[in-house]
């Protein structure tokens, strides 16, 4: 029997990020896929904690070839499961996103380019401040919130207001910012105000629809262009039919399928990093929600792999 | 911290409809939301008797102003939730629609527009009989039942009947019901053909499809015009993906999308009543039919707080 | 109260299919439902041979009466739950074939037309091999794969190459053969080049959406023509939102609506026999996917009842 | 492959009560498995209406033989599942137990000793009413709950109060009737005073625990003697860890084990007939509630068939 | 209908502890019930902030009287659902107890007894701040953990250590200390070498079973004499099967028998107040661990209520 | 933070068994854990394929030492995951086996003791070919069923008959083999003659608590004496309240707590391999069977290192 675990039983071995190698020395990786099991600044239901384990599980179904677009990502790039991103001291939100951005400045410092797997949305400030050391990246954020949110319950930093912040410290470029997908109730009529006052584009799900996924796909790219981009991918974009195991389910959401035509859409734009948040195992009875999440993760692996390709070969790396 | 239950962690405190204030005692009440927890007259799976704990349970999801309408119904009207509406004798059906009715004509009689969390559909009936002491009222109705059957095993009152004892009744004008999202097997060839003699309006699922959501609202809005209308919406009118939790799951519904559509597009009708009915939560292990119906009752409160609105200031109330 | 168990409550009584009398004796029946409760061929997730239990159990939410198209299959033909194919030695898979072949060549010579539920998909193979005596057939199948790979494991009969198989046996013809809803990812570029090669219709979820319902249904009828047809329906060419109980989830699948809208408008097609595969209660904890089978397999029965009707008084029968 | 059903895989083929033959006939049947699928009688969760359709599908993981006992009840009588006692109007409770006891009388007629699967306690008002026709019977009940309760809510007949209204009508003999594995909590101090007042002997958890089995056991044998008896098992007399899946669970139960020493120590009783109340398989995700009723009928099933084969031997039956 | 919540349909209304009236004035209360959502101490498993909801849902099965010891605790004490002690900063484990033990001291300085549900354990830590003013107490713990472990990643504040850092502030007194159904595997040997030389007296399980409850009471009532006493209860101090939905469940647990045993036998003790923390609703699919809290809250509350009747009526209060 | 993966918070990481480090190339190991993910031999429902990744995932649970004995597995060996014994044609019985005997030849070859988890019973066959090759060894078994049957549906090699074969090809000694927990229906009286006729001693359960735990181990001590011996516990030795997860529950078993205490008592024994099977994640909504698994894995790894300990310091190993 072959000795790649990408070719064995799907219910067999250890449950490494699709089955890939585990390297947590980070040699001779193109593309790190980590986990960061922090839901340390959740203001409702907890859980995402245990998201990267029941990801790393799920994401077993996942083959090699992504069939709709011809991409091989494991022949374009060396892509390795790290590990974890651990907070040094779970208990305290600002130390904690300090040893998740040393966690993700160590892959970056190895070359790799990476693909996470969260964890509440908070976790998406310390990456950006790992990879935004050149100044201001774009962002493409789907998402059924905007998560620019002031200050909740006396702290700054939770999984609501993190691109608030990532906009104040000159991590995200907001005229290069899109967010996609914002729905549901809100406390305060003004409280995406900063996404708008600061220049982001916000597509609400009935404008989305109007749009329809290739207006979307053409405002993105014209928003992002040549600019190096991080995508984050809010799981709670997609209707709870399609993903119930989340923290903050807003009904009316878009379909698996959207978000896979989103996705693949981005093909083609400079990647630098992405991830897949807020997939909340204990409330994925049928761990629909992780096998979403691990195959959005094997979609921006694909588009993820292609841009690395590209410059590596542009570069002679 | 704010005492506003409303402003507080979302999975604390006693669970009201929304965190409104209760207020069984009906004063200053201008919106009362109102459980009523009866399953009696199912003619299959039993449950519905939960669904007021669990939707006010889940909705607690709701913040308090409509993002995409901008509608902020706390700030409209006075909203509380007055408790349930509890059938005297739970084993006999007549007697308990009797109950169910005297309470929702206590509530008209304190000047609040009443909206309902079932219990099953068997319980639009009574408060109808409350609400329509004028003469017969406009129904928009979504569902994937007619719900104008014939007596089933021996009793004229269940939830496959109440529309049919309604016109009887001269509760509700015919040619002002409209009726959405029918589908599914039936047993006789003919067993919705009241609605169709009497003069309603049945959108099946493919005609609900053909012809979109703005042909489907103005449909509507021809018909109820400027009459009392009520809304009465079945969780059943959604697809089990959407909806697992009910009792009468039929599959090719429509999307929690679709129905979010439909109930906005209700946006300057004179509501006086509304109700979401058949949650059943045993059959629903995620909370997520929970949700949608909690989410669904917050829509329908934005269009009845504007209605309202719009008619006590006119009246100088 | 009548003795005809599908006017009885719904949660009552013995499971049969749809509440059909049960005759193992196939005598006086048209059409035979049948539980093949097989899953020795999967290639991850178990569990399908628990499949027509639960398929049987949700069917008595089945009514008589197609509401859409009219159609009332009990009262066209004498329709039966004959029971179970099961494999003789179900710890072998060739053996386990063979058995199921020979229920199924029984059933033909009774002169009923078979419906069945699995059962994994490699149950479809013996049940063709049944079928088609008289040379090859034609195939209408809808997947999220296209079940046409080689060998798999050491194993050339699994659940992932029947299709395959029943071309090099002449059962099918591939020139007749359309594969609905492929999508997911792959192992190797070709791996339904045999599909493509051989010269059936594949076509993809995104083509799917591109065709739309309409576009598919045209290209059907054109390749299908007259010919005996066997309809072949995987529930997992359903997104998981609408059937997360099954052995292979693809997300990114057609919703149950369009299904329903497949299979009705196959009406009018010489069916010669259909089944339902790939149902796996472990993997169901709402039932819906059971539903789902349940239903699809009443509009199965629909279209072949008509056919069967059609062809029954056409030759005097 | 053996034709018959208890030879075959135990996943497969039509549900019926330990996969006996189904003989809605009656005809050659000694012993009768029925299910009750009706809950009009209970007082807060609804379900068992769906416990005989569970009972049944769980019942196929039962053998034949007894291995403690040594008892083959299929070898000593004739058992058959002759369906369903169904209720004619299950919206009305008073004719819903006059349906059932017409149900048993013909069973009873037919000279085959019934063993049910309910549904709530308040059905085996209507059986005793068919089996007590000679005169008070004794009564072995194991339960939490004494139902012998007063009116609830304006009604007389529900599943608290079947045993007061039994000795009322003089169908069970109060000083020949045990009630074991009381516990909880109570509403009036004196709520089963009627049990204490009538000279039932009323074993609660702690002496039960005090007296141990055999201690038990005895007094069971001193109070029933001879006297026809009849056997009633409430699931929630187990712990909520052995039977979840009930409607009013009370922590600080036997457990499944206790419960199979007291029934196999009812061999050599005058068995008249017997019952599994209360299993709600909604709230059984596990489905071992069902399996423990289906266990529990078939260790009555034993010491009913043993009883039966001594009286129709003794008679010359 | 009566208007006490208590006598109507169980399933019905407001969900309250034990349906008690809502008072969070804490006006007229004798024993207050109080919820505390947070679980910010935890180091595993989140989930028990949904605690305080699902013990108030389930509690709803309780009824007004202990059945086994007569207690009647609403007649002997005027009883109130006084809300939640909500943490103002959830997000930081120092403010969070502060703010708890705030409430606390409000309740008591109102004359109140409290007793509560977590929450994670580490809440027992600030209720013990606001009892213990004057002076160490007496503490029976019932818990698979001693919970006096040191720092752990870098904080001292966490659900495993309060019981240490209680005796170092004084409140409580270690040789008044007793720490029953300790269990499982540990990472350092002498990991609860606090709790064996400060004089806690630790009973493992091995040891609880050797004693018997008997003897375990009787080790309680010497240790504790009529020192003021806290009753804190873990539910992980029982084995999973009989509450599976904790944070860090170890088997091997005792039953939910010998823990009622155990609670009833401390009647007599001079009880200041009592917790049931640990209830994670989000790993209790079927609610039993919810429902055991709600219980064991229940027989709390009655030699609460015996003991704060006794010393009310002696002080002449 | 500590490197050493059992030093960090429990749901992080890559889920290997215990969170120890994986080592395919089985360097520098004592003791290897082991899957075993094959339920080819499964009679009625599968899923203990998936067993191995679950019980690896509820390990991380377990800490590093046993408080009860005070046992250090991971200080006395090094002990690591080697991986999975993967079957090299899943479709085929025997070849099945055949690559697990292998799998188990190699690790025995490197000098480890092997500890595994199933998959189905069928699996203990071919280790004990791999173990057994100086003659037959000892061995305690756990179980509800003898698993000495003869043939099933054609086969002779499936999970009810491993220990008859064992017998036969002299794997085994049968005069030192102890079946416990042994209960249940039956299909033949005789079905476990061989058992009894081979001289294995066979403690149903009844006997199992007239002996009590010391009893129990008295006769085991006796019978196993200084021999080699192989512990193979069943998950459904349990009662399904303790382990519902699992192929072929049966009511009436031990608790976890008799479970620990046999294997604890074992200690002392020449144990030279054990393992854990039949825990089937499918059936096990809340995972406590797989934590039940993993922890009885560990208390098998303390006695097993124990020996291995004291073996190779008398070897100078």
């Amino acid at each position: 029997m072959s000795q790649n675990p990408q070719q064995q039983p799907r219910y067999s071995g250890i449950a490494t990020f699709m089955r890939c190698s585990y390297k947590p020395s980070l040699e001779d990786v193109d593309i790190a896929l980590i986990g960061v099991p922090f839901d340390g600044g959740v203001t409702n239901r907890t859980g995402t904690r245990h998201g990267p384990r029941e990801v790393r599980n799920q994401s077993s179904f996942m083959r090699t070839i992504n069939q709709e677009t011809g991409t091989a990502p494991f022949e374009l790039c060396r892509v390795a499961d790290v590990g974890d991103a651990l907070p040094e001291s779970p208990f305290e939100l600002t130390q904690s996103h300090n040893s998740i951005q040393k966690f993700f400045e160590r892959v970056l410092a190895c070359g790799a380019l990476p693909i996470a797997a969260g964890g509440d949305h908070s976790i998406t400030l310390p990456i950006l401040r790992a990879l935004a050391k050149d100044g201001p990246v774009a962002l493409v954020h789907l998402d059924a919130h905007c998560d620019t949110g002031d200050d909740y319950l006396g702290s700054k930093f939770h999984h609501g207001s993190p691109f608030k912040i990532a906009v104040e410290e000159g991590l995200i470029d907001p005229r290069k910012t899109i967010q996609i997908g914002i729905r549901g109730t809100v406390n305060t009529s003004d409280i995406w105000s900063f996404s708008h006052e600061s220049g982001m584009r916000v597509i609400y799900m009935e404008e989305f629809y109007q749009l329809g996924i290739t207006g979307v796909l053409d405002e993105i790219k014209l928003l992002v262009g040549e600019a190096p981009v991080y995508v984050t991918f809010d799981v709670d974009c997609l209707d709870p039919a399609f993903a119930p195991g989340t923290g903050t389910p807003e009904i009316g959401g878009m379909t698996s399928y959207d978000a896979l035509q989103v996705i693949r859409g981005l093909s083609g734009l400079n990647i630098i990093g992405a991830d897949v948040v807020e997939v909340s195992p204990p409330f994925d009875p049928t761990g629909v929600t992780a096998l979403v999440g691990a195959t959005i993760m094997f979609e921006l692996l694909c588009i993820a792999a292609e841009s690395k390709h590209r410059k590596d070969r542009a570069t002679g790396g």
